[in-house]
């Protein structure tokens, strides 16, 4: 198994302006195009951890709130939260800024899972993920109980034995 | 309230060709794209039923298990599951199909949340979605577990009130 | 020879929201982005058709009637009306639709042909179409006199010797 | 009405590299990517020659015989043939060239009208077009002729009262 | 005048994968590609430290040594190094990394000056920019020099009055 | 060594108009996307003088004075100033064109240099390009002096060797 590294060196930013092509009628940017940003800005992330190509497993519920206008410039910070055998989840943070009018926020938050493959698109183990920050540590724990949430819903794990899950749902 | 319509009115079918820019390293359909298209099919599906300007407002949980080359052609198809007050639920199947190999497997199901909106931006009701077929029907009653669960997912809703989610994990 | 297929088999909608770049000075859709869409869509049903790999070999005079403005849907429907030896016509309906003011119209019609190929390139024979509609058998029929004009207009087929386009010219 | 114009006044030359998005599985330029680049080029020439805001009213039949490949040259050369009222004929020649093959051959043409217009999109009269080559004569001759036959194929004109038409079908 | 900024306020990353449209023949980025992304990430830094709305006023001499393969990610870092009246100029570091292979390394480093402007695009006087880093300090000072020589070549300033530029020639 | 061609026989015009995804907040053509058409003319000239897959190397300072809007023609008009050993100077000239208004200027001047290379990506050896004109004459005799500029500015030449460079500095 490769050396584990820490959830820091996976940091990737991702800068972008709200081009007239990516919004809605309403001159927003389409919940779509963020979407196809986020699992850019994912799957470098996931690069950066396991040195190997990617491919994207699922993305968690995403929920759109604040709209994001026409000009703005679009933010996108995604790490590592936690390694399992050949996959690995990243979370993505998306903050729309107003520049001109000094208005910033963070719009959304995204959980992707990715699976690093070889040149043939086999799964093939990567290193752990150590985190260090409070925050890191967090959405560390969290992963499992996402991951759990994920295999119910992909009806690959029967709820009652979703342990993880009771954290949530307080049973 | 506007008159009540049925969920096949509603009914979305988007082709798309996999061409070049849309493929990741190893050839095959990026996650991310896939996601755009669903939300742009979800969208129009959603614009049907509801007559106005519509906004996405969530994206459930996405799985992707099976590549879809490029070249394939992929097939979205999108249908209103149920309306609520301002806000409708749609679900997306994907076909990928490599045509001159006569392959055809569906790939993804995916679930969105749209808001209706005026020109400014405010949600305005919608009419209801009447299901006719089981399955329609099936995933109409399905609506509110998933809505509960985003509402639980986003924190808005406590999981001990989540009544439907019961149905889920069988507490 | 292929097997013979039903017209209807390769039925082929694809759905589209006009974008911002997709449209001219006036904010409407211009024609060679509609031109575009066709022959993406009028390929996908050559391939349903043929099981083949497919090049485009003609697309049949084209009006633009109606504009249609950003925001609007186009559904184009193509459809195969009959195959020749190696080639097919294709039939593409295209309507636009503004869904907020429940406005719909059909706003052109195209005929389409293809080569069916193999992976060099090369012509390669194809299956049978057959009309089962009444709409179907009528573009069967009328693929000839269209097929006739294509070849004199390209200086392939003396005018006196296309038996067919009589029907249109009265002679 | 606007004081006449040569019609080299209206040349457009547009060159282009085939990139990969413009490419179908051959890897070869797809038809519906070659139109768009026509009607842009058939656009800015009908600007050229009438000044206005132009919209495209109908592309006649189109060819494609000899396939473009990708990192191919495609260079369009459009000219005005003829003014009407309100309207005006270009035609659009293309040539691929491999440069490094030092290969380069006339691959399409064809016919486009468009609409002048004004900023509401009413249509708007022009100036006549006056040929001067030979060949620009000939293409002017041949104008009310391909009129008629658009006129004819869109139902608008009796094929017994076209009578330019006989110079193609030698009635 | 606005109130003075450190350099470090403007600083932008901007992350891209190089997708198979941004190649040439050989399979590398195109210059003109990596030209677009490095204007995007600079007026970004160029709106950060200005707040206002900004135009490219310039791009000086940038070389391409190193090509960056599709796969690639390319990782720009743009910030301020000096402010003028109602301009700054940003430097744009691009580093190009193969992230499966372990490879990193700085591929071109590009200046690039901008105007802040009104809505109405009229210059309007910015904030200055205060290095802090010796590094900071070295762009901040090669500034004036590197201004001087944009001047000398657009012909707006004697050769004999470029004070600065003796630094360069030793003269 | 191939044989000399005359610089005329390079010559490249591209004509495009500007598209909505084209433009930056105030409507105008980005500088950004600018650079990207220049870098496609320009190689093309490149090809066609040296009949070779060309790379970029470099392009001078460029200038961005007056703004380009939406819906304008830009012309792009390429052409080899001198050949080197294995490199080629092209320049640039850009003209934008609001027809409907009767208004063209010429907006930008560029220089890029491009390497001739083999498949594998190998310098090779080109022809030399004969200027014919004064206005040839003149670019090719300054294209040492810029030559020499691009040297000293990338560090690979001491200003004090950079003899060509007194003209401009009249040292």
């Amino acid at each position: 198994m490769p050396k584990a590294k820490n959830v820091k060196e996976s940091l990737t930013i991702m800068t972008e302006m709200v081009m007239p092509n990516d919004t809605n009628t309403l001159g927003n940017l389409m919940g779509g195009n963020l979407m196809r940003m986020m699992d850019v800005a994912a799957a470098i992330a996931a690069q950066k951890h396991s040195n190997r190509i990617v491919v994207t497993a699922s993305v968690d519920n995403v929920s759109f709130v604040n709209p994001i206008p026409l000009g703005n410039v679009v933010t996108l910070e995604a790490k590592i939260t936690r390694a399992f055998n050949t996959s690995m989840e990243v979370v993505v943070d998306v903050f729309s800024e107003n520049i001109p009018a000094g208005q910033k926020s963070k719009t959304n938050q995204a959980f992707l899972t990715f699976v690093a493959v070889d040149q043939s698109g086999r799964p093939i183990e990567i290193a752990e993920a150590i985190p260090e920050t409070e925050l890191e540590l967090e959405l560390f724990e969290g992963a499992l109980r996402r991951r759990q949430l994920r295999l119910v819903l992909a009806g690959r794990m029967k709820p009652e034995e979703a342990s993880e899950l009771k954290a949530i749902f307080k049973i």
